[in-house]
């Protein structure tokens, strides 16, 4: 049998997993009939703007297919993964999503019986998401893997897969996210600074809008997110599959290589995958406790999930290297990879939760002003890069130690290989969120709220771990993408004495464009940021305005006796945010490009790098800081300086504000753009083969 | 005679106009004996925090001499350049700041006839800095060279003159820089926002300190910066001389190479230099306008001098040039930089001054709270990079396409070269600044001070643009000495062939040490800012409670009938800021070597390069974004947006209060880090020509 079953198997697991968790979730009490009208309302806006949205993605991935096709070098079957991946991520977007938007209410409904019944609901729901995307996957690729594993452009043609991915996932991620961040920022500037009225309050016209953003956002745009991060990187994996059959340990060659033969390189990440699936939905069957536990008790058993799951992981790699018969060296790889992510989880946990020093900092300068706390919290993002990054250096000196470059890409899988519960985890927050914002719209007593409240905290903490983990495997996936890139636009090839450069003093690290194109692929990320964060600043400015007219201008909305028209916030996001997010996007896919044509191939590895690396430390600042000034601000409203209300906790907020963009819109957008520069110059690489740049 | 000698003469030409300079500032006015006593108040502290950082500085001199000296690849020639660049730097720096001390108080009295007498005054005593700076620095750098120029090692000599004036410079910027912005922020969260009391009023006990700071941090430590920016171009260029007798344009040999003997390539540098000094002079006296002259005007003067003194150094290049018989197509590579550094001055203009759209924004964010003034510029900063980064890529791009890597460390030159007027400039500021605080404190009419306020006004336009114009010197310069360590860490080497890589595999772009150094370099400069923003907070927290304490036991302080005890702010100042320094200086120093040792010259050549991109990166974000914030502040108080009190003005004070420690203290703190780094493995090169790291 063909080991690749075993991979689908694990995809039918996943996926029937899944229909498990939705049967349960849909099954369970919808709630109030209140409750039910939020919920339809917020439905409504998110596949509005989920179906808007696709179209404008089919057209451009229409016209990209077409543009792929026509290239001699590539052709038409790189267009048809483009447009299967594309589809893929859609899908795994949509059916994570659409259980999301039906799970607020009944979440909301849940919590009115208790915390534990409210956290299961919630839990279940994300966990559908993470089944979801690890599911669709892993079969996509499998599906690829049986149409053309035969074909002589196997190579070339799975690229094309990943390319469709990650475009639908960065203008899913970027308009998703202008969308949450600006409806958020627009109703709390107006309704708690302005009016004075609660959070969710719903006489606040733009409160719709902010649950509708949670969904396409923070679920749709994080599973089209993380569906390219676990792709990707078995795609690197794959398509650095000639190294394996070549070369052991520190790249020379040797009698016995790390894998018999090509087939089986590529089997390895396929059945890797297939073990941390196995492995997340046992993970996921450890998380539980009793009908009366306490949050804490529930993080522990999270956590036990989680570790649980990466354990089981290494050993079902271990297992599957042993059936492959691949060289026991490709094993430490894996473990680089897995022990890589689980500490910088740890690490990211360090610098966010106001459990530690580093966040009661922020909250301690929050009582000399806003300016002390956005300093104190930018430099403690910029400090939280220290574990991450030498981690991933470590895991990258270790898995090519033992497996070349080769082993790069695995440890990248390696990191990766739990997704299916840890994005559970994260998909978990947003349902909680609107959860909360049900309740306060339906007029139930405080307590609920407060659950949904405690809820909603622990869903900030692990989606802070998971973030951090997140972006090491993007850098060490868009590195690995980077390397395949240059055995693709043949700057290095497999020769009798292992990878060979072909023109080693342009591929040189001292190299004049080579060296320009690192700082040009440096800038980028920055750039990229700078586009994000002012399109949510624009986006929340139009949606400020639409606010305060309905304030003004319905009589007796404010005296709650008019309703707010909570469909023109709504719909005023979803153009703002589907029209901001086409420049960001476009250049991401066309940077590499141009610079490939113009500056040549070798610069093009350099920008890459430079772009990785950059990248890198942007995100985490960017994710660390602004999860570190929400828990600044949680942990003074807990009742620490002054507690809510006080000078110190207005400071914080402003801290929060400042941070929110950063970590929902442009720090994870990032992740995405350096994966996705990278695949695009994977893809563009037989064309770029003979492309001679100004200044080579 | 020796082409030397044209340097001598340019250096006692820059000293010579700095005396008469002296002399025009000691025969003016000394002001009222109320500004005469606040004068020797911060004489007196300013001087006391110099001779304990200078202490401080021998001691770790002496250290880091010692080591070098017992290492036999390097010897006692090499500590005592260090010894003699660490002399030279603080000379320029202690002269500087003593005109800098001697000229504010008369100033303010210049300032009491006419704006033009008080801007003539200040500019003057600027210049002197700009003069010292570069006189020195030439005249150091000739000294050696004449006394080594025929010894075998004289490329591993001079290496030690740039790392001792770097090191000297690290300690100053951070030392300064930590000083200047905790006194300032210490003085403004109590006097302005608790107290309510107008800046620099007297009663305020930081208020000493404040002006104590602006002489330490941006005089004293931004005249080491500078001095070391200047010295290590040319030394680059020397330490690449071997490149430029070997090889032509595009790196390939040809008969007639781009200079005819070693020597010559010496020589270049250093005629540069000497023509940029005397187009500087003449810049110089080109900024003089009519006595009643309004400060546009004076502007356009300062421009047309810069520009005249861009334009003069161009032509006494090519003079050079050609006078040396070196190969026309240096001078595509001088001009590469002079164009690249006078575009990135404008490219600061636009990204800083409130004349153009992007600061304006800021101050319209500013309208809806200070998270969005904030989260406004910041994305500016970020923005601001796509000008210079481009423009630096493009200049080694020309620089090496016309004169191989020779031509990179060429166009740092020509990017540096006019200096003396730019240098001016900046110094002024400062001086403006502690004028402006005397006539605060001596009761002067209103109309006074709005002199002063003007004249600090101008001074942070110029400054501005010569911090912008200052990173893209320190990229290129910090890429040059990189290319210098790979030849001196015999990672290339010259042969029949022009430069050739002694190992092309493990200095490849696709090297995993390389790359692990690479994420590794690019992490430490947010490391360092992380450390730089917390000492400065930390430090100004010290001093908040002090100014609290004296307040609260001093009593009659408030109403004018105590004075407050400034020696004990200044105190605190100089402790904490010298104690704050030594981490950060440290661990520049330390990176690389560990770097080294542990994973090897290949990998710390990753380092290097990754080091300066991102550390280029966050410099121009945080000097920009920094400068934005101030200048829409200043916007605001001409009256747009609510003018001066209004809500809009509190959020843009915020904005500026987080931008402060960024673009005056971490981010010039990056200019030396990233050239540090990169010279302290010049001078240890040889002793890392053989060592192996654990993964090579």
């Amino acid at each position: 049998m063909d080991p690749v079953f075993w991979a689908v198997m694990a995809g039918v697991l996943a996926l029937g997993f899944a229909a498990f968790l939705v049967s349960y979730v849909l099954r369970s009490e919808k709630g109030s009939p209140r409750m039910q009208e939020i919920s339809a309302a917020i439905q409504e806006g998110a596949l509005a703007f989920l179906s808007r949205e696709y179209r404008i993605l089919a057209i451009f991935v229409v016209l990209a297919a077409i543009v792929l096709g026509v290239i001699p070098d590539l052709g038409w079957l790189v267009s048809l993964a483009l447009v299967f991946g594309a589809v893929c991520s859609g899908l795994a977007g949509f059916i994570g999503m659409n259980v999301a938007i039906r799970s607020n209410a009944r979440t909301a409904a849940a919590a009115e019986r208790s915390l534990n019944h409210g956290l299961r609901l919630s839990f279940r729901a994300g966990a559908v998401m993470g089944m979801c995307v690890v599911g669709i996957g892993i079969l996509g690729l499998s599906v690829l893997y049986f149409a053309f594993h035969n074909h002589d452009d196997f190579l070339k043609i799975i690229p094309g897969f990943g390319m469709g991915a990650s475009s639908v996932a960065i203008f899913a991620r970027v308009g998703g996210g202008i969308f949450t961040k600006a409806a958020d920022t627009g109703a709390d500037l107006v309704g708690k600074v302005e009016k004075g009225i609660p959070e969710d309050d719903p006489r606040n016209a733009a409160v719709i809008a902010d649950f509708v953003g949670d969904n396409v956002g923070d679920v749709a745009g994080m599973g089209a997110d993380l569906f390219e991060s676990y792709v990707d990187s078995i795609i690197a994996t794959m398509t650095l599959s000639m190294v394996a059959f070549f070369v052991t340990t520190n790249g020379v060659p040797l009698d016995n290589p790390l894998a018999p033969d090509a087939a089986t390189a590529w089997h390895l990440p396929m059945m890797i995958a297939a073990g941390g699936i196995l492995a997340s939905v046992i993970g996921a069957f450890l998380v539980r406790v009793g009908e009366k536990a306490e949050m804490g008790a529930l993080l522990g058993a999270l956590r036990r999930g989680t570790f649980a799951a990466s354990i089981l992981t290494g050993l079902l790699s271990l297992l599957a290297i042993e059936l492959l018969d691949v060289n026991i060296d490709v094993f430490w790889a894996v473990l680089a990879g897995l022990v890589a992510g689980v500490l910088i989880g740890e690490s990211t946990n360090y610098f966010t939760s106001y459990t530690f020093g580093p966040t009661r900092r922020i909250s301690e300068a929050s009582q000399t002003g806003a300016g002390t706390t956005v300093v104190s919290g930018f430099a403690n993002g910029l400090m939280s890069n220290l574990p991450p990054v030498i981690l991933v250096a470590a895991a990258i000196l270790i898995a090519n130690h033992f497996a070349s470059i080769y082993g790069i890409a695995i440890a990248g899988i390696g990191m990766l290989s739990t997704l299916g519960i840890t994005l559970a985890t994260d998909a978990y927050g947003p349902i909680a969120d609107n959860a909360g914002g049900i309740v306060e719209m339906s007029d139930l007593p405080p307590e609920i709220r407060e659950r949904t409240d405690a809820l909603d905290s622990l869903g900030n903490t692990t989606a802070a771990t998971g973030k951090g983990f997140a972006i090491g495997a993007a850098a060490i996936t868009a590195l690995a993408l980077m390397l395949s890139y240059a055995l693709a636009a043949e700057i290095a090839q497999m020769g009798t004495g292992g990878i060979e450069l072909v023109d080693p003093e342009k591929i040189s690290l001292l190299n004049a464009p080579v060296i320009a194109g690192l700082l040009i692929g440096a800038m980028m990320p920055a750039v990229f940021c700078s586009m994000t964060l002012t399109a949510v600043s624009r986006t929340s400015h139009s949606i400020i305005n639409e606010v305060r007219r309905q304030f003004r201008e319905i009589k007796g909305l404010m005296e709650g006796e008019a309703k707010p028209e909570y469909g023109k916030c709504v719909d005023i996001c979803t153009r703002d945010a589907l029209r901001e997010m086409i420049v960001p996007g476009l250049m991401t896919i066309g940077a590499p490009i141009v610079v490939g044509f113009v500056l040549g191939k070798y610069a093009l590895a350099g920008f890459l790098i430079g772009a990785t690396a950059s990248g890198f430390i942007l995100a985490v600042t960017m994710a660390n800081a602004g999860g570190a000034w929400d828990n600044a601000k949680k942990y003074i409203e807990t009742g620490f300086f002054g507690g809510k209300g006080s000078d110190a906790h207005k400071a914080a907020v402003i801290g929060d504000t400042v941070g929110d963009p950063m970590k929902d819109t442009s720090g994870p957008s990032l992740n995405i753009m350096i994966k996705l520069m990278s695949i695009v110059a994977l893809v563009m690489a037989p064309v770029l083969v003979d492309v001679n740049g100004i200044f080579d």
